[in-house]
């Protein structure tokens, strides 16, 4: 394996002309995956992909425990029996809705729903049919909710914060993309347990202010948005998606958090005793992301020329490259190794660059790669006492060799900033208000079309009829209630009705 | 969850007359483990387990970065017919050592071997039949050396190193044991493809370099041997086991390391442009670790009254705990967070206790898990400033706030040596000559008994029939050919020749 850049030639395809074609190569020519191993949607991470990802991950493992959650890890295989426990919860609670009742006046019943057609299944183990069947875990909420009751006796166990990272599957039989759509997924699952609805509520405000720490260092602009009832988690009384923009203008939901009151822990008997010495069930909240926050940033930042890495994941933030001259006195890689050893002193990730190949060669493998910060050094910078800096986002300046790591780190600052200036004026670019509806006969028309690639924003407080009146004339999905839900009251789009709901309409990946 | 230490009661298992009670116990007390999950073989990490666990793994990390090993993951799912390449060079292997041929005369046969009848087997997946059954990496071989190929064309990419942290699986039917013998594993492989043998070789000798830095800092001493033909990994030249020595006298592999010469580059076709520009195969190793590694600490370390994490692995290697008196004018609240910010920004992982307890219960509680100091402060303390440090190895002593982080580091390298001397100490004890051994009419007699719990050395230059008569008369098992052989000839146990060759016998887990 070349242990340096990419192996790729010329011949990017085109990011702002041709998307779906620049994603899939890119994602290979950056050495992020290689996709040909022999199944489809499951991808070998390679070191350079792995190394953003656990950079994404160290970030998320920092967030966890400034909010004091802690890491455990649970076993991949799931019994069957477990999956048929949250199948008769989520067929009870659909029923309830179907007959707008409340789901504890209705019995669990046995329906196959949930996961059940999306999973892997392990019946066999060597030469045996094994008694239970097993599948490979989707998510780990039946796995965990199976163990809570042990860990949980009084209110002094609560709030139980536990998270993992760990590998899921799905049986996807769409159309797979690196990052976007796999079968094996790197996954991230925090799951809490409360005494009560308040402070699971609580506990969603702490994890979309964890969004907001996250994409900040990602430089991502998102949407944050209350599902519509048919878009909720199975089991939770709500789902909040949030939503990356692609360059295409698909939304990417690259996280989820639910609220599932005391539903799970009904189902699964998870209860405490109270101040009063009563049993009481628990409330619980789900907070999911994955290495769907890799394919953002890939598709979000990279550029005609490849990936710009946002300086906070970066496996390298600075690429020093020497000018390599024969017969010159001066030991521009000796220097390069000087400049890179006190940049790292100062906590910068660093590579040297001393292969002996034309200089444009390794700019344009570095490009690819989407090193955020390149230094050349030659030996006329050296007399100078200054290197020359040139940023992935564009621009080259010289910097003072005297006072490097600073320098360095201003200017990685002021890439990511630019990097959430240009995702920021995408996200604005995108989104636009839709087209009027007329209705005749009880027969929606919208007056106009939708756009390719914009998404959509709308006062709503219509019903169920009017959301699919939308949907089917747009071709879009609803996102759901942006969590900013307008300043002040607006017709609704369809009925009129005053309203602050800001509702969300894309085309979703 | 209790957020803090373990809920176990009085009443731990002795250590040393009741081993094996003492250790399934202690894993669930010191909150490593729940081995409550629905499937045997398959436990929760807890957070301090997994912590454990994870600092374990940040010392490999840092053993790769050193020896320049990239960090790559891949997929959990193997095809089946990977699986069959795998198995027809064991077979060819095999025939040929029984055949005393070269391999390399013989064609690959098509037999049931190998990793086969212990996979996990996913055949379905939703409502389908999968078209290939896929399997549950027991380990990566096959999966790795399918990619191999497209990575390495010419010298240039060699060596290639490469390695990753995963979840593996293996189908056991023999009893689990936490750490020891569990189904799903916590695993490390490190694979490495090189020009020639010799370079395979070095390997081989870095490989070995890693495990004595990593058991420095566990503070175990191990075995290395190379294995007897018979327990040599399919496929692999030869292999080296590195056992850990348990307090009953059984070893524990924690590690291995395979030379494959170049049997698995011939079947899947691993070769590069040599510098005569002819293609080559390589020659290829191995290396691999498990949460074997916590066992062993788990195992070898603790006393009776709970573990002793060494300093280097400790989630916590400091516990404060202030004396909670009330109406007391001193806040060792206070101070005892403040003692815990100094010493946290020397980089010493700390827990502050202050819960409003009996002291006892406290100290109960983090001998159990096994801090390995403990900083007593109480307002007489605070007064003559100064702490009361309580060794969990034994001792206490008074020591100075002026000075708190390097006294506090001096003492955790004192407990550090401390269990490497006790450790080794063990291991001395254990290591027995074998009795000696006559033979009448071709019949072997052992000259008296083997001891439980002892481990035998011999310098041995016999045959196989030798072995066998060494190992059926001891009930003990061949680890092999100690890597440290006898400085001086000495005269083989069975026949008397002249070897250096040191033999090492013991009763394995």
């Amino acid at each position: 394996m070349s242990q340096g850049p990419g192996k790729a030639k010329r011949g990017i395809p085109s990011k702002s002309e041709n998307f779906n074609e620049w994603y899939p190569f890119m994602v290979e020519a950056a050495e992020l995956v290689d996709k040909r191993y022999p199944i489809k949607g499951m991808d070998v991470w390679r070191p350079y992909g792995w190394k953003t990802m656990k950079l994404i991950d160290a970030l998320t493992h920092a967030e966890m425990e400034r909010t004091h959650h802690e890491e455990v890890n649970f076993p991949l295989l799931i019994p069957e029996n477990l999956l048929e426990k949250e199948n008769a919860l989520v067929a009870r609670l659909k029923k309830a809705r179907e007959e707008g009742v409340d789901p504890d006046d209705l019995r669990d019943e046995e329906e196959e729903g949930g996961f059940k057609k999306e999973v892997y299944w392990v019946k066999h183990a060597g030469d045996n049919e094994l008694d239970i069947p097993m599948f490979l875990r989707p998510t780990s909420e039946t796995a965990m909710y199976t163990m809570f009751p042990l860990w949980i006796r009084s209110h002094k166990d609560l709030p139980l914060k536990v998270y993992q990272m760990v590998n899921t599957f799905r049986y996807e039989t769409k159309q797979t993309r690196s990052f976007i759509r796999v079968r094996e997924i790197h996954f991230f699952e925090a799951h809490t347990a409360h005494a009560d609805e308040d402070s699971a509520s609580q506990q969603i405000e702490q994890d979309l202010e964890i969004v907001d720490n996250l994409m900040h260092q990602l430089c991502l602009p998102v949407i944050k948005a209350k599902r519509p009832v048919w878009d909720t988690f199975p089991g939770a009384w709500y789902t909040i998606g949030i939503d990356a923009v692609m360059p295409n203008g698909r939304t990417l939901q690259v996280a989820s958090c639910h609220h599932y009151r005391d539903q799970w822990a009904k189902a699964f008997d998870i209860s405490y005793e109270n101040l009063e010495a009563e049993q009481q069930h628990c409330h619980q909240t789900t907070y999911g992301m994955s290495e769907r926050l890799l394919g953002a940033v890939v598709g979000m930042h990279g550029d005609e020329n490849g990936l710009i890495m946002p300086p906070a994941v970066a496996p390298f933030q600075v690429v020093i490259c020497p000018m390599i001259r024969k017969n010159s006195d001066v030991d521009t890689v000796a220097v390069a190794e000087e400049m890179a050893t006190k940049l790292r002193r100062h906590g910068l990730r660093v590579k040297v660059d001393a292969r002996d190949i034309r200089a444009g060669q390794k700019y344009y493998d570095w490009e690819i790669k989407g090193v955020p910060l390149r230094l050349d050094v030659g030996p006329r910078d050296i007399a100078q006492g200054t290197a020359f800096a040139a940023r992935r986002t564009g621009g080259k300046e010289p910097v003072s060799m005297d006072d490097l790591p600073n320098a360095c780190m201003t200017i990685l600052d002021e890439i990511s900033d630019e990097l959430r200036l240009r995702s920021s004026a995408h996200m604005n670019d995108v989104l636009q208000p839709l087209p009027a509806f007329t209705e005749i006969d009880g027969n929606w028309t919208m007056e106009g079309e939708v756009e390719d690639g914009k998404i959509y924003q709308i006062p709503f407080d219509g019903t169920d009829a009017h959301a699919e009146a939308i949907e089917r004339a747009t071709g879009m999905t609803f996102l759901g209630d942006s969590t900013e839900s307008y300043e002040s009251n607006m017709p609704c789009h369809m009925s009129g009705n005053m309203t602050r709901r800001r509702v969300l309409l894309a085309k979703t990946y």
